[in-house]
């Protein structure tokens, strides 16, 4: 793996490849090959649903955003293209104000298992995520 | 349970009610108490992911709004507010196009089961929820 | 898929490929291609839990040997080795008595899904477990 | 929470309220309010599916007995009676020989959340289970 050689993957190239991430302005505040940190803005209060917290389906959106770029570069392969094959969701409380997910491996190989927490302004954990995602390079698709 | 003296659910009250759905122009041709059937566009490209399909993201957040909706009609209290507690998705097949959610009421209850089927523009089932909502009364909350 | 040139599937038959089943003394009443419903026994109480029910994870193997088997035989090959990927499942209430498995196949596949459907001696369902189950043939191992 | 008053709980004590445990002859090498290791003794070949390893409802078997043991002690209440609402397994390799389960609380609570692994005799990781269990003081039930 020669991370070297490839430009670094940052909030504006993820932004390029996912228009899903730029379309609900998900930044990234770690973007390593064992944990990424995404956030969600609570400013607009587009994410909303009823009661005021944030969106069950934003959450599992952001969280599914996260653990993809964490599964790909944990594939050692930047270029990589992730699927999620399956993802489970567990709501402890309701997120109210900026989400955070942090994504981290659990077990890397063919079907990468990543595991995600979601947490509120407060640091709360609010919802616990688990996905299996593919990384194939991307000349395969 | 008196449907008839309360307005029905329309996607403009969903829309009011819960800004997210709102936000991603989610529209509904079917919204009855045991099937609701919610549509995503496809023409902005705003909710792609790399390759072209729709975002894994995108798909569950449409099935849990059109869960949630399904599961408040199943309650016969339309005033009731949703809550959900877990969330299982298997994706099956990329989604190119037009996403369609179809929800069912499962299993009815405290805690009641809905199963979700997501469908691109010729009918292909590209993925499967199950998702576990709770419904309260809203002034419980 | 020529069904006629090999014997049938049977309970016996399947007690000599899965030790397992035979050890709980899993018995069928029905082995078709898409549905399977398996019986565990109350008889000995030794698939008890605290409280007198049948224990969850009894609940979980019976309808992990059911859905095992409806796998196999939807692939149209009754030699194929099934293997379990990802199972889940929801409680809704207790099995008190005999637990029968109802699993039916709701895509077929390379990774097939199927749905099993857990009831108490009543009728009432008391779990609903969903399994993702790849099929291959046996030579290929 | 007056563990001292209380006699500590064994494999004994666990055979004796859980026949199913004693069923299977699962054993305990651990078993603290945050970490419990169960043991599924591979002598028999009662446990074993096609191919030869494990069968995975035995395995579910394993975790959901040292999850619910956890989550138990973990509620600082020893006599408190577990249900679990909720059990989702990802399958990664067979496990062949004796397999072990170590179950951890992810997240104490009403609903806690327990995280089990489990491995084969080399210490494989061959599956992650994650598992929902309320647990209620026995008087309550």
């Amino acid at each position: 793996m020669t991370m070297n050689a490839t430009p670094p993957i940052t909030t504006g190239t993820i932004h390029h490849l996912v228009p899903f991430a730029r379309h609900l302005g998900v930044t990234f505040s770690t973007i390593d090959p064992d944990r990424v940190v995404a956030h969600l803005s609570s400013e607009s209060g587009d994410f909303a649903t009823i009661g005021g917290g944030v969106h069950g389906g934003a959450l599992m959106a952001l969280a599914d955003i996260a653990a993809a770029v964490v599964a790909v570069l944990a594939s050692g392969d930047p270029t990589a293209a992730p699927a999620t094959m399956q993802s489970s969701t567990n709501f402890l409380r309701p997120v109210v104000g900026a989400a955070t997910a942090e994504a981290r491996i659990t077990r890397a190989g063919r079907s990468t298992v990543v595991d995600v927490e979601l947490t509120d302004p407060a640091g709360e954990l609010c919802a616990l995520v688990r996905q299996i995602v593919t990384v194939r390079p991307t000349a395969q698709q």
